[in-house]
């Protein structure tokens, strides 16, 4: 046997079982092998054993007895924007007002005019940057939200943006269009026009030119209704872009019951969810998008991951990386907070990171798992167990990260 | 004006105010200061001014308009120890009861087994590789205390390992002998003889060969009740070791009213601490050393610290790095705990783990602060602001670590 790459003395090779596309993994099992090594042809897995290898390979990288995991997968991401709100969290910790910091000129407005006003050369630099600390950090494929554009230019931007750093960096990317994130300031009174201009005019350009793969909505109180979301996803399914939601971040106010209605990819946030929500999903075989550290960083309750696992509703745990709601793009910590406070196990957050992660984006076929023919986009870990890595807490256990097949991080 | 290193172009320097060494600072103030340059001779701060510098360096580094301060100084951590206990947390994730684990050998003696089984060596080489991450992330001062021992052998180990290598790596260490962590299996029939070895055998050992300049103890139900702790911690002084108290972590049985009765020089955890301790502490001058990623990792409550701080306590936040209950060695992340959770301010929490963790552990008059004479201990960070650092939690923001003048860690 002859290959490009041999991984070996891997001490605990961990990964998901499984790999339907869409369904992902609902009870999160997995596979552990002892002692193995993979080898890799092409920038995929060509053979998995244990034991002893007769292999003559290019490269030879030494695990030295260490656990290896799939790259994590972050489903959820609002990957491209202009500037930081970065005092709008001691501004809170003062004691001022959030409705002072909007009329002060923050939250979520004050992103939509840096995107606006930065060029797309000027986001493409500032995003390559976060995107080598996440691989850093071990993600290897990342969905990427536009929705701070809120008008047809900037939309067209941030996508573009995603495009151009899919072909000049690691991290694999995965676009969703989002117009429908929040109304901007200047269709206030006149909402229906910019509906109609997302379902007429943006949603088919982007289709068209193959900028997006899916299309999301925030179904909320004051942003949108049920019947809204139901009107642009649907119309975006048309055009091929399948739909995600943003539902029961703050009010239960339908979203996840719509969103297993629709079958939807994946709803996102789900912290207030409904025992009705999780019915829905499970009949309509949508994933649970979970973000731990946004909770975690605004003080809000967590969602019930474990009844969602419970009825048979896959679970993802992503890292919603925003300049507003959580500035965190280490989906290690998300990992962790999804342990420490949804109490889910190691085996079922793995898998949330890895391979049900990939089914919320359409991936699943190609990465998430170690399986022969996969990509080989591989983590080598500081830590000589699964569980190691969720007990050590706090820092980069990232050693090595193998993206097709090539050493794209070491430390 | 002469000077071995140069930093110039410090966006903003921010410091902690005041080097009181003892009391601390209260409050959280804090000086900033733009456009900023420090001096270095000797291993300590030369000069600190703003705008134009005329100065000839031997070295310049040239911080690129980023946050400068004072290096972190961790307060309260268990340093040494054998083994890990990775597995616990998965356990209990998994459902299993935690007198089964302590039933299967875990919980503190599985840790105490490990330690008494490793030899001097192998803790050194351990212990230096955690060091070497804690630097990375910016702690330049560490507390450590024995008490994985509980036997006079290796109590004197662990206290041995932190000489051994407080001079063999950058991170300057500060011991307390912690024989009164627990009640060792073997005594548990007969605790008074242990009192009595730590009283009359172990702490005028220590203190003859200077091995630890703090004596602390767990008072806690099941543990060491108050009047053993006020026994103990009054013998240690009597040889030159200052009290610390581990109160109110689970019960509140009297620990942090003991501790500002005696003047300890801080309480640790005091997540249940009542007004009365806080009163207390206040009136003897006690610095309350919080750990909020403990509470983080148990998922317990967290301390009162705004209550503290609104009585004059000085507030220090540390990491608790251990096997057991936080195994998390990255003060970052327990200084954005302590903002999430604690509601602290930017300005608290960098004063919480520079000035104040520095008059916990009785350095306050040579780090914690930037100011001329004290040593250069300075971290260049990631970030143009304080409030960034706060604000963009998660991964690492330490870029360059400087140790009494000298770079020992560049990203």
């Amino acid at each position: 046997m002859k290959a490009e790459l041999l991984i070996k003395n891997i001490g605990m090779l961990a990964t998901a079982t499984g790999s339907a596309a869409k369904a992902g993994n609902e009870q999160g099992e997995i596979t552990i092998l002892k002692d193995a090594w993979v080898t890799v042809n092409d920038g995929n897995i060509a053979a998995v054993g244990t034991g002893e290898v007769a292999v003559e390979a290019d490269k030879v990288i030494d695990a030295k007895g260490q656990l290896v995991t799939a790259g994590l997968v972050d489903a959820h991401t609002h990957l491209v924007f202009g500037g930081w709100r970065a005092d709008e969290l001691a501004l809170k910790l003062h004691g001022v007002p959030y409705l002072d910091i909007l009329a002060q000129g923050g939250g979520i407005l004050s992103t939509v005019r840096s995107t606006r006003a930065a060029s797309e050369d000027e986001l493409c630099e500032k995003t390559a940057a976060v995107l080598d600390e996440m691989l850093s950090l071990g993600t290897t494929t990342c969905e990427a939200k536009s929705g701070y554009g809120l008008n047809m230019e900037t939309e067209l931007k941030q996508l573009n943006v995603v495009k151009r750093l899919n072909e000049s960096q690691p991290v694999e990317l995965v676009s969703t269009f989002m117009a429908a994130h929040a109304v901007p300031q200047e269709y206030k009174e006149n909402r229906e026009e910019y509906i109609r201009q997302i379902i007429e005019e943006m949603i088919p350009y982007v289709a068209e030119h193959k900028l997006a793969k899916y299309c999301d909505i925030f179904c909320e109180t004051g942003v949108f209704t049920p019947e809204e979301s139901r009107k642009i996803l649907l119309a975006a399914r048309q055009y091929g872009l399948e739909p995600k939601i943003h539902a029961d971040e703050i009010d239960p106010i339908g979203g996840s019951q719509l969103a297993g209605e629709i079958s939807a990819v994946s709803a996102e946030h789900l912290i207030v969810c409904p025992p009705e929500g999780i019915e829905s999903m499970a009949k309509g075989g949508t994933i649970a998008c979970l973000l731990p550290a946004t909770s975690f960083y605004l003080g809000a309750t967590f969602a019930p991951a474990k009844d969602m696992i419970a009825a048979g509703v896959p679970v993802a745990v992503a890292s919603d990386f925003n300049p507003g709601s959580t500035p965190n793009l280490n989906l290690q910590l998300a990992m962790n907070i999804a342990c420490f406070k949804y109490r889910l196990t190691p085996e079922q957050v793995l898998t949330a990171a890895t391979l049900n992660a990939a089914a919320a984006i359409g991936c699943a076929d190609k990465v998430g798992t170690i399986e022969v023919g996969k990509q080989a986009d591989l983590l080598i870990w500081n830590a000589p167990s699964l569980n190691y890595i969720f007990y050590r807490y706090g820092n980069n256990l990232v050693d090595t990260v193998i993206k097709k097949g090539e050493v794209v991080k070491s430390k």
